[in-house]
């Protein structure tokens, strides 16, 4: 396998709304790390697959929402993160995620790190990232010029870009997040980086 | 704590016809064995529930119908469980949940093990178990009397603590299949052990 070769990846897809898409963030480099895997991350706008699906966000569902509102929290406590439930919640990402792959070409090592610190800003903070100036505060915290970035995610291509993204994920069968694909073997949540990990080692023992 | 202080134990609810509530079946008694918490099964209807919550079936949701159908014997391989897809899935399970809480009052023995073979005939096997005479050929090849199960899943009293049973566990917060309530602290899913063993744990260093 070489860098090329997209076999050997794990592709991450989640929204910068999905507080298990956080939890997952926290977690999915070291799983690469340990299996010499390239993670890529993919942010995409899970309303447009909850729309398209017919599946819909936990909160929206009487019970589940105050699971997920309990769980999360506890969750993160078990992992020792941050969390903070924010307010708004859920928000539009639709400005981080065009930041997010304006990066991807722009200055492709500081993508990943921003996504970190949207996800921080939002769950682990508790502050709104919805708008194109909260995204500015963060990428300009990291040193990333706000004023390029205001006006790359007005551009057609880069809008282009995350619908792209997002029917591309449709595509491949990602109807949450987070979701997971080595592979082409899907995973879906927070919860199965065991089944991940022992799907990745059956792999190398297979090689 | 004693026998009847609720405290100490596992309390289970699941769905007949829920694969992830299969393969919790087949973990935790284990878990209440290892920690010393009787566990209480709970067969219930997830139709009511899903009605009442608007959350909805799995396998009513485009891609995450599918997912599942790669899920349950991707998951139960790695759990050393047999799976086989049943048709028709998902079914009415009313005869398996009334003969179960007949049993639980007439020979309470024999309540799990019974639920234990309804789910092995389902999903183990592949045998429809919604109809009444599936769940008498079920009883009686553990030796209970079918005639006398056949009487009972029609008895008015009967058919009301399934009922009870389903609102009661609305009233507990239960959206989904399997969900677990431990000392009143919900965990929801078949790949949630490693939390409940963390809970429960904590709770004994505590003591």
């Amino acid at each position: 396998m070489n860098a090329s070769d997209p076999v050997g990846t794990i592709e991450f897809y989640f929204d910068f709304s999905s507080p298990y898409g956080y939890l997952a963030a926290q977690k999915i480099d070291r799983i690469g790390d340990r299996y010499g895997r390239p993670v890529h991350w993919h942010p995409i706008m899970l309303g447009v697959i909850f729309k398209e699906t017919g599946n819909r966000a936990n909160d929206g569902i009487d019970l589940k929402g105050d699971y997920m509102r309990r769980d999360c929290p506890r969750l993160a406590a078990m992992m020792d993160v941050p969390f903070t439930w924010p307010e708004p919640f859920p928000v539009a990402t639709l400005a981080a995620a065009r930041a997010f792959y304006w990066l991807e070409d722009h200055d492709p090592d500081k993508a990943v790190p921003f996504a970190k610190a949207c996800f921080h800003h939002y769950f682990g903070l508790g502050n709104d990232i919805s708008d194109v100036q909260d995204v500015i505060y963060i990428a300009e915290e990291m040193g990333i010029d706000g004023g390029a970035l205001a006006e790359a995610v007005t551009r057609d291509d880069i809008k282009q870009r995350v619908k792209d993204k997002t029917a591309q994920a449709l595509d491949l069968g990602v109807f949450g997040s987070p979701y997971f694909l080595v592979e082409g073997e899907p995973f879906f949540g927070s919860d199965r980086f065991w089944q991940i990990e022992r799907y990745l080692g059956k792999g190398k023992d297979k090689t």
